[in-house]
């Protein structure tokens, strides 16, 4: 299991617009294979900055599968006028959960 | 609820000692107030990159009651050490679980 992290700068005053759309696009990740959780939190410190978490199988899921798919695009359609930049994609895998 | 996100640079060759430092130190966010949670995950793209997630009740709980607590100064004593730059510390409140 791995997770994506986007880090989404959001344009300043389009916050709410960009929550509904990632909202709107929750099935998208729900029927993407090997897609099993999706959720967003949002920077205290600098509130046009999202994470954006997404829980894959594997890497490829990710990578290839869903970057490959109609969903994709669909998904950038929906939040791509938002971003300020090109969001900042990496992944990671968990070490340990302490509690 | 409030995330703590620190991302963490390890000094290269030293991923183990870190994580069984952080290991170690379980224990001190256990007994912290108001935290429930703690968890590490490791960048694939960037191996001596890691991200310390930590669940706290309210913001203060981190930002005054534990940087200040006698435990930051043992939890600095365990890991820092293998810090090859000082944490980037922020924080995070959910958005929305999409599932």
């Amino acid at each position: 299991m791995v997770y994506e992290l986007a880090v989404i700068s959001v344009k300043p005053g389009q916050e709410a617009e960009f929550e509904a759309a990632a909202r709107q696009a929750i099935a998208l990740f729900q029927r993407a294979k090997g897609c099993t959780g999706m959720e967003i939190r949002r920077s205290v410190e600098t509130p046009t900055e999202y994470h954006l978490s997404v829980k894959w199988a594997t890497l490829e899921n990710h990578t290839v599968d869903f970057r490959g798919s109609e969903d994709f695009q669909e998904w950038r359609r929906l939040v791509g006028p938002f971003f300020a930049v090109p969001p900042q994609v990496q992944h990671l895998e968990t070490t340990f959960v302490g509690f």
